[in-house]
């Protein structure tokens, strides 16, 4: 054998190799990356049907049936009254079903049962309470527009049967995403924003948000509308609700105080997009949705529960601090706001008390004490939407921490307010 | 020319390219990546000897002459009253030196000018106030132990001639870091951290620790000393101040409330160990001595000012969300941090007035009058803790949010304390 021959063997001894990897690697290893997009039924709302032919995101959304508290113990997925930790629930919203009942949230799989078991529902309840409860809305808001929202609750629950699941954020045809809360989509056009032509990125933050924000129903009508009008922030969305917005001025008014108070209603979303994570572009989905794998097929986690409990799929794509650091700093965030938030909401229950007794005393002064129930007004909004969150202010904890300190002096200057209309000589 | 000389050509040819790049990265545009080690003689304190040396952190050095209002608009090394924006200083700090004379702070080389030209100090100032303004400490304690601190200042200021400079932080025989304020090395003594044997990274914090620190004097010594024997939070600090140390007890007492007032001195170490980039190991000289480059060689940056200066350097190694938005976040922070400090510094000076007139009232219930002063020394030392420190909150926003929203709370409860001690039947 020559020198040529010899190098010729090698490099055929390098062809061989080289294709045989490029054979095992395409034929033997071949990782199944795509799932065959198979069409559901417009109208199709069983998970189970869906679930046939998306078996890995099926089993993971079936893990929101788990209930567990939240690893850092603020939130989680037990069903307990809120009020067992923060009893000042019971005086700041007295008068209101939420003093009755107000429980931890469990998992998309029970909003229809926890809507159905809710004390907060009477018989006179609304159609618009199922909105964010079922895919079912898509064909009520089909046949009927917002005259679902004022048709008797009952009825509709009766038709709805299913909680939420994958209708309501995939389109079944194309398995795209999509949002159905007719209320999202107008508040998102009345800011500029079409919906329809949303990339998938904002696409994985607005299948939440259609339903992780604060709304209310317009007297009368019941149509849900989300308060988005001049921003997005506690003082913004105060600012709105200042005009009374379709004649709508009050969830309750508080019977000792007579304070005319507004009712948060878990403005997740309202927080996320003003913040870090939603200012650099993270999505809801990035983090409570994460990529994950099972023999090497990729998918999207539809467990959706705290980032903790899946934190090397959430958090460490980009934070490689390791987890225990990163556990330990979203703990200490989640400590600091609910020490705010707790005395917040105290200072809120002593100041109904301080305006309840002003307007008892004889010669209350009348423009003070709607100057002392304006600031508690505000005070209990500020509170609330921090409170009535799901992320115990981690979604945005600078601006929360911010929010509760201005809870805790706007509920001081309603007492000092109250003291001048009751005419007392307080320094 | 048969195969085999073609192949072996085409064999030579690569080696010639391979070879020719080596020469030229190696030879050619050799980086100059190492500086030649120039030993200092010990005791040199003067800035322009070593510059000649190190030119490179010599003309960065020199940058810290530049005086300009922060790019937030907090802070900055623009010699302002720091009242102009706070008139609430005037109140919470009447009856020391502080109401006088406190300005922003400018750069490291004006250490010694602006202790000469201080307000502040009067004829009677002791050698304690040079430790952290010239690496002249050295040499004072090397001569006199602690005596150095309770000598005459003006004696030691004739002797120091040197502002703060290389040698505060660089060994002149090794260049290595070094700390030369016996209060932070004794302070880390009894914490158990042994400073001598500390890491690189390490040093890179504790150069700055060594003066951007707490301390207080003590008594009939001027001996200086770092509260930290309980920890470095607002809470432990204050604790440890509680069991009056040393047989400090106050700074000063208020002469209209009487509350014996601490006066915290810039705690930037203790906001940041404590905060997302002391815990995830980002030190001190990694955002405000950043890497720099000049004509390909590599040097630290001794601009010693606001990252947001040199913001790609200091901030986009980690994270790369783009000028704008880094920008935008941090002053986002600093606007909330500021909101609350501005209300909890007003609020604190309220109450200040609420316990002297409770004090001046007939009857004064002398123990709710105590009460009220224990409540408003702690407020003000948490706001303090907050508003004397130099980031505007961003060392750790979150532990600062809620320290000033506990300054908020704890002002009110001292007002009431007051009303209660004057007997109002405030509400």
């Amino acid at each position: 054998m020559n020198r040529t021959q010899k190098i010729l063997i090698a490099f055929l001894a390098l062809v061989v190799i080289f294709t045989g990897a490029v054979i095992s690697r395409v034929w033997i290893f071949k990782p199944q990356s795509t799932v065959k997009l198979v069409k559901m039924p417009a109208g199709e709302y069983d998970t189970e049907a869906w679930g046939r032919n998306y078996p890995l995101e099926y089993v993971s959304y079936k893990k929101n049936l788990e209930t567990a508290p939240s690893p850092t113990g603020y939130g989680g997925s037990v069903k307990v009254q809120k009020a067992e930790m923060q009893p000042e629930l019971y005086t700041n919203f007295k008068g209101n079903p939420f003093s009755k009942d107000y429980t931890e949230d469990r998992g998309h799989p029970y909003s229809m049962d926890d809507l159905r078991e809710s004390k907060r529902i009477g018989p006179a309840a609304k159609g618009a309470c199922i909105t964010c409860k079922t895919p079912y809305i898509e064909q009520a808001y089909k046949e009927m527009g917002w005259g679902y929202a004022s048709q008797p609750l009952t009825e509709l629950m009766d038709k709805a049967k299913h909680p939420i699941n994958c209708a309501n954020c995939h389109d079944p045809e194309t398995m795209g995403l999509r949002v159905l809360n007719p209320a999202f989509i107008e508040a998102m056009q009345r800011r500029g924003i079409n919906v329809s032509k949303a990339s998938r990125e904002e696409m994985r933050s607005y299948v939440c948000a259609q339903c992780h924000s604060e709304y209310y129903f317009e007297p009368g009508t019941y149509k849900v509308i989300f308060p988005w009008d001049k921003g997005l922030t506690p003082q913004q969305m105060y600012e709105y609700y200042s005009t009374k917005p379709n004649g709508f001025a009050q969830d309750f008014i508080h019977p000792d105080s007579g304070v005319p108070v507004l009712k948060a209603q878990h403005p997740d979303y309202e927080e996320w997009q003003n913040g870090v994570h939603g200012q650099f572009g993270v999505s809801c989905a990035d983090c409570h949705m994460p990529y994950m794998r099972k023999s090497g097929q990729k998918y999207t986690s539809h467990w959706i529960t705290s980032p903790l409990k899946t934190l090397n799929e959430s958090c460490s794509p980009c934070h490689n601090q390791g987890q225990e650091l990163l556990f330990s700093q979203v703990k200490a965030f989640q400590d600091n706001v609910w020490q705010l938030q707790h005395t917040a909401g105290q200072k809120i229950a002593r100041a109904h008390g301080a305006i309840q007794k002003a307007a008892g005393t004889a010669a209350a002064n009348q423009t003070e004490l709607a100057n002392a129930r304006e600031l508690l007004r505000r005070a209990q909004w500020y509170w609330d939407y921090v409170a009535a969150a799901n992320s115990m202010g981690f979604h945005n904890p600078v601006q929360e921490l911010n929010t509760l300190g201005q809870a805790i002096d706007l509920s001081n200057q309603a007492i000092d307010a109250a003291n001048k209309a009751a005419g007392t000589n307080s320094l």
